[in-house]
């Protein structure tokens, strides 16, 4: 193991105690991401008990002119987290849940909090915290805040962003910026708030936040749909929101190679439809009224029952081909095991690229038929695979390049950017920018935009210490 | 008429044409504020036709290192559009509905469509925009989003921000910031857009807008409820959310004395209940779903139903003392017109003063409690009137000092600010700043905050030409 000494590992030392401050191989738990693979190495992991401490750190890193890269649960995409050469700041003693207030319909919470725990606390209260993905029993409140995360019901509850009443950050300078509110008004000048949330730690460290807890559903009705198009997919979406006020959780899209790929590797799955379809759709209800979830004599609630008919119908009127509802708990389990076998079947095969992008609702058959047309420009006949948040017209792309060639793999990635971009759509939907798409936030942003970004770090972060190189692309890029 | 000729006048009359250069008398209706009084005047109104001159005027105005307050429906309540001196930059030549797209539930309008204006574009659709308040038939978008107006239905809908995808501004230099987007996720980068919506003016001038649409209830059950206390009315705001799929639409608290002074200022009208109470609460359900909606052989709907059995159960349970349930579209005006008198009721009498705050809903009994203790140690026995959207934990305090004293006053406003911040809430919930909370701003907002805010607006805005001394208070203060 090295050990290295320095004034400011010294100093840290001195702060957190030698325990808490980690060198060499102590380091590789840090290091390792989400995909498995090992990132550069840091001068030192620091694992601050508190608020304080953080602030302790930044003071010291501020006098050094020291970088530090902020983590927490290590689940992110985008390698925003690199930290070749500047102070890890691990959150993860950060853990604890303060506060949960029911009748204020918050908790207030640590950004060392696992999400899969504060789900368990909320819900010992009846009550839910609504932001969920696959990564939830690691990922942590600071990065989802960071990277303001979305994920399978966004569609009901909006990104992290809209989940959040108020955070406390530390500041370059190791100034405490505490905006811990719990009201649900309040316009008292600038949103620094929002301004902090998805900015990945390049303007501040998030260590604290003040989250809203929703009423948990009394049940969910949780189906599959064949369509014969996207345009009709959206037709359902938008009759069931309107039919059901606005209950609908997750609308999913997955495409028919999609369902082959998850056949092929899980021979043991069961095919959601008979006969195979392009436009496979799942979808999930959340019954919060007990007037829809309360079980007839068949075990029915009556929210089904009302999807039975809506599907029923659309069958009819051809705007759907098949489709499936779940009659039980394990039913329910294989339809969201199918969704969330993704992140494995995109790395069935090497080497792979990919993209998470976002178009206008109205826009998503016109960026699926567009991805095709210009990643096979690139790479004829390129194999991929997507999945989307169809609700929020977020998607994944996965593709397979014929070749190992990064400059090949680098102009798929923008194809599919460029086709979102001219569909007025984002190039970077809900993983946050990091390093990977900073290529993306050079060539598309706004300019003016990027103009203003580059003012406000500068102004809060005149040393360059917090993040650096992450999100903002260098004027040269 | 006075007219002026100087340079700045001469360039500004040269990119706009004579007509939209207004000086002297013809500026008189744009000084007069929504409370009827005539503000500071202004060196010149200007009335650009778009996006480009906007750009010009603030090129102009940066080369002459003039101020610029921009303007639209002139409906707020801060003087956050005071502009002695400073050229007032009215956006009412930019009223178009650029567009709206029913199938990804958004409109693109120009800042100076007027609010009710766009009600009905999306109505014709099938469609609202959810954002509502007293004044909508003269605010318009660019200020509802400068302001990150609330208004009634904020609790099933959210403020202004929450209903916005993208926005253009105007930055002080004259360059455009374009991020109209209508995407549901966008994670590219700084959120400048809600740094700019709340920012009234000082960061840029918001010209254009994507606004999110939702889809227009199907019905309304409107209702008033007598309860024993606030944490009794709190019980069935909780109750009704989480059986009714959160359909709340509004929920507005009317102490006793605000029925008083409605039924002594109407005496026409009705009393809401047989006998007097203290804790009044009006409620709106929206039933999205045909099936709360569709009316039975009696005409009630399901929803109306259900409510009633709430409010029978709760009455049974002590929790509610008296309710009834509006049963016809002139029941429901006659409670709309008994809220929405809040506006003339307050300003009976003379002196006023008055507070916008907000705290957690589960501190809204200890703030009422705490107001009236702390205003009658400053003004012993000071009448006064609360109406509040308890829903949001948001109350209007207006009272009725003894004096013309401005100190007094000013004593008063501080002594209900005191009370909700002690509480862990806001001196400013959905009115804005503008001048006349800057006192508060100073007070109560976390130094570090402040500094952030002066930093970010220096960073934007190095000349200080942008609504100056809105909103931020000097250090000095």
């Amino acid at each position: 193991m090295t050990t290295r000494t320095t004034p400011l590992l010294s100093d840290l030392r001195a702060a957190l105690g030698d325990a808490y401050v980690l060198t060499g191989e102590a380091m590789a738990p840090y290091r390792i991401d989400w995909m498995g693979d090992t990132r550069p190495e840091p001068l030192a992991v620091l694992r601050p008990a508190d608020t304080a401490q953080v602030s302790d750190i930044l003071q010291c890193a501020s006098r050094h002119a020291t970088p530090v890269v902020p983590i927490s649960g290590n689940t992110g995409l985008t390698h925003g987290t690199d930290a070749g050469g500047a102070l890890l700041l691990s959150l993860d003693r950060l853990n604890t849940i303060r506060e949960i207030r029911p009748d204020a319909r918050v908790a207030v919470v640590e950004a060392g909090v696992i999400l899969a725990h504060l789900h368990e606390a909320a819900d010992a209260h009846d009550l839910i915290f609504p932001l969920t993905f696959g990564a939830r029993g690691s990922a942590m409140i600071g990065g989802a805040l960071s990277t303001n995360a979305g994920g399978s019901n966004v569609v009901r509850y909006g990104s992290t962003r809209g989940l959040c009443l108020g955070i406390e950050a530390v500041l370059a300078d190791g100034r405490v910026l505490d905006l811990m509110s719990a009201v649900h008004k309040d316009n008292s000048g600038y949103d620094l708030r929002d301004l902090l949330i998805g900015a990945e730690g390049t303007l501040g460290i998030i260590t604290a936040a003040v989250l809203k807890l929703a009423p948990k559903p009394r049940a969910y009705v949780s189906a599959m749909a064949a369509c014969p198009s996207i345009g009709a997919a959206l037709k359902l979406l938008h009759r069931l929101q309107a039919e059901t006020a606005n209950s609908v959780e997750a609308f999913e899209l997955m495409p028919g190679n999609y369902i082959d790929a998850h056949l092929t590797r899980h021979p043991d799955a069961r095919a959601p439809f008979e006969e195979r379809h392009d436009v496979n759709i799942f979808l999930e209800l959340g019954a919060l009224s007990a007037r829809d979830a309360t079980p007839d004599t068949t075990g029915a609630v009556p929210m089904a029952t009302h999807l039975e008919t809506v599907l029923a119908d659309m069958l009819e009127a051809g705007d759907i081909l098949d489709a499936t509802v779940a009659q039980n708990a394990a039913q329910r389990s294989e339809m969201w095991a199918r969704r969330e076998a993704a992140a494995e079947l995109t790395r069935l095969h090497s080497p792979v690229v990919d993209n998470d992008i976002a178009v206008p609702l109205d826009r998503m058959a016109d960026l699926i038929s567009g991805i095709e047309t210009a990643t096979s420009a690139v790479d004829p006949g390129i194999p991929f695979l997507h999945v989307a948040h169809l609700g929020d017209g977020n998607l994944h792309f996965s593709g397979w390049p014929s070749t190992d060639d990064p400059d090949t793999h680098a102009a798929i990635v923008r194809a599919v950017e460029d086709v979102a971009i001219s569909l007025g759509g984002s190039f970077s939907a809900e993983h946050g920018v990091g390093l990977s798409k900073r290529p993306a936030m050079a060539r598309h942003k706004n300019p003016v935009a990027l103009d203003v970004m580059r003012s406000i770090k500068a102004a809060l972060d005149p040393q360059g210490i917090l993040n650096p190189g992450k999100v903002l692309p260098p004027k040269s890029e």
